[in-house]
């Protein structure tokens, strides 16, 4: 399953990812999609984003794209893995966000869609549970649900110091007790800063390292990914190995024999030039239905930057196909033209049904008869992107040759790439998130943290309600 | 629980869904805010659609603010829902779009978080799933894990010739056989048209009506949405109560007197007047993640339309706080001024927990020690409105006393109000889906249906791929 990535056959070669942007361009949109001369125009800017990238690259600071080789950390996580396999159950991930968002993709993915309900031996590997929110419904449901004692916790946080990763630890701690805490708990987290670290330090807990220059939206190839999927039974070298091989098909810096350039480059065109600013990544699969939600923190959180004085950045937008033709779609069709819709097809299901033939004899049910389900959802985004494109509306389809690890890491590292080279062609940082900063001070604020007085200014002043606007 | 709505006390009345518009308007966002001058430039069209609304509801075309009064539809389903329950597990909803959003926002809102894997006497009412796709692989794993014979199907399509249904209806009576199907099958659709209550008719399976006058996506207070909720234990006549004081406090004129129609106004002005079309739906409760994914089909199949020469229709985006702040904040706070923020906030949880004091020692966590989780939420609910607030960026917040059955009702009808209302002040047709349709024809094409030859020119046309835009 090795990649060799560059020299393969770009239609040919069924075993690797590939981008169809034939719906997107002119040859078939006509003025509605992209011309080659649209690309070539922004030639100088594309050389600088690739040049920025590559001196980005060596100076460290691309650090989630050498991920995939860290062989070391790879058998350091399995082996961890397999002792919380072997004694537990569950793995209930404490983490919000970066934290949770990347595991839950590969989760999602590729286990089995009701892997939590199955019993060993159709069950390989832990069940896993993602309580990412401060909502005590949740987490005390949950909680009340799994039994403690055949459950194991990932502690998952970057800078040592998410609140509501805090809140759950905390009352997980409490709980179980600092000794069982010893053996229950995994922290995840900076191998030197914040207080998660200092606490494993002092308590003796396991711990993994993420390292510093990997931030929480690009860490799924971390141990923050791959500790939670090879617990559930995942193989994560196979993972990243489908990784590698797209870092390595990556790596020119000629958009046309880049495909995380190349897919980056037509969003920003659509955006920039054609005003087509949301992007719908329409996955027709419910087992990528959690990637949607990745994608949506990794391009709203890299790319929704203050500019100058003005702001910019795409809106990402998650479905699934076929649900939502039954939602979104009539929107798609026929409300603005501000989407660009990208599809992501599955080649070969994990799975396959045959609608059955003669149940009924009814005119307009039984032409069904004798398809596969899968041929009928695969007919169905055929049918989708063709009745976008004749009302020239813009599409693009990823295609996977399977929902397979090496599948899997080529499409969440493609993403990744794309996001950073986006970042550049907008020329904002896309590897931070500045915005969200404001909020977790007046949080700090209203709950008596001490330091954070100065923000009890703005807290009143926006609460001044005016029962006039209540209704 | 009864409603009695008119007469209550805005501010001081705690059993009743409210609506706060301050951080939306000008006292607290300056320019940046609608002003009264803005609701009251646009009245004469706001007293057309409220002539409008009255004369369809007379007519008959608004049938679904009735829904809540029908007595007899509620004993009949609660019949259906017992008998039931009484004798099977699971109950797995075979159905697509309208058919499925609506009973899973209210199974999500009302049940237990992980009612799925609980056990009598701690889970009351069956097991629901809602397998809404035609992916094979998340059918054939639910079939494989779920045992047939405790599993009850309830087949649900308006038009009775959905797809995706028919090819799992197909299926699952092609497995039971005939007899058992009688059994185990409810079929919800059409009184009179179509070939499911043909096929219900001629096989004497158990059947429910979705009143012709009602859309897919207006239809949760039908036995669309009831069948489900009663048969996994929710209190259906609380909620139809609760859907019916809402029906009751919209059936003023004035918008000012109507959460509906104020509602649909302030989303109609900052779509077309402040430039805001994208319209983020964030409840702070899990429970209502599926929620926001009914809001985004109700919201965008219903408003998304072709209007004379040009498209109208704002996007709706689904969102979850607290989790969210960690993925689509950053996009809010710093990116395009073309949003809103819609919170939801809930006043009572179902259950709390406290963040225990005094684990351990650390200066940047400490503070949390003592604090319940459901005060974390709330406070990071008001800290993220207030950093919007205090950059310039609007949002409203829908309180909700509570996740009991009543407060769901009033939710849900509130929105479908509020629907019907912003369809007039669009000036298009709230109640179809036209864009839809080609979609649909060039799947029958595919799959070869005879009638659909025609739509082969199409498919032909825009499969037609250039290897040179295939990376």
């Amino acid at each position: 399953m090795r990649a060799s990535s560059h020299a393969r056959d770009r239609l040919g070669d069924m075993n690797h990812l590939s981008i169809d942007f034939n719906l997107a361009v002119d040859q078939h949109l006509k003025s509605a999609g992209l011309s080659k001369a649209d690309y070539e125009r922004l030639s100088p800017q594309l050389q600088q984003a690739h040049e920025v990238l590559t001196s980005k690259r060596k100076a460290g600071k691309m650090a989630f794209m050498d991920l995939p080789k860290q062989q070391t950390v790879l058998q350091e996580t399995i082996s961890v893995a397999k002792k919380l396999s072997g004694t537990f159950e569950n793995l209930v991930i404490l983490g919000i966000g970066g934290s949770s968002l990347g595991p839950k993709a590969l989760f999602t993915a590729l286990c089995h869609p009701f892997h939590n309900f199955l019993r060993p031996p159709q069950q390989k590997g832990m069940r896993l549970f993602f309580p990412d929110n401060s909502d005590p419904s949740t987490f005390a449901g949950l909680m009340g649900t799994l039994g403690l004692e055949r459950t194991a916790f990932a502690a998952i946080t970057k800078s040592g110091g998410t609140a509501e990763t805090w809140a759950q630890l905390l009352w997980v701690v409490d709980r179980l007790g600092k000794d069982a805490a010893r053996r229950q708990l995994v922290a995840l987290t900076d191998p030197e800063k914040g207080s998660l670290r200092a606490t494993a330090r002092a308590e003796g807990w396991q711990a993994l390292e993420i390292p510093p220059a990997v931030g929480g939206r690009f860490s799924v190839f971390s141990p923050v990914g791959l500790l939670p999927a090879a617990a559930a039974g995942i193989d994560i070298a196979e993972l990243l190995n489908g990784a590698q091989s797209m870092v390595e098909r990556c790596e020119k810096g000629n958009i046309f024999e880049n495909p995380a350039y190349m897919l980056a480059t037509t969003l920003y065109l659509f955006d920039t030039y054609k005003k087509r600013s949301t992007h719908v990544l329409m996955p027709y699969a419910d087992a990528l239905r959690e990637t949607g939600d990745w994608f949506v923190q990794l391009w709203a959180e890299s790319l929704g930057k203050k500019k100058g004085d003005g702001f910019v950045g795409p809106t990402p937008l998650r479905a699934v196909g076929a649900t939502d033709q039954h939602s979104l779609l009539q929107l798609l069709m026929e409300g603005p033209e501000d989407k660009l819709t990208l599809f992501i097809a599955v080649d070969e299901p994990r799975e396959d049904l045959k609608i059955p033939e003669g149940v009924f004899d009814l005119s307009d049910v039984s032409y069904l008869g004798g398809h596969g389900f899968h041929e009928l959802l695969s007919a169905e985004r055929q049918a989708t992107a063709t009745a976008l494109a004749a009302q020239g509306r813009p599409s693009l389809c990823i295609r996977m040759p399977s929902l397979r690890p090496f599948a899997m890491g080529e499409l969440l590292m493609l993403w990744q790439i794309a996001t950073a080279y986006a970042g550049f062609l907008y020329e904002i940082e896309p590897f931070d998130q500045p915005g969200v900063e404001a909020g977790k001070r007046y949080t700090c604020c209203l709950l008596g943290r001490p330091g954070y007085e100065s923000a009890q200014q703005d807290i009143q002043t926006y609460k001044a309600t005016n029962k006039a606007w209540i209704f």
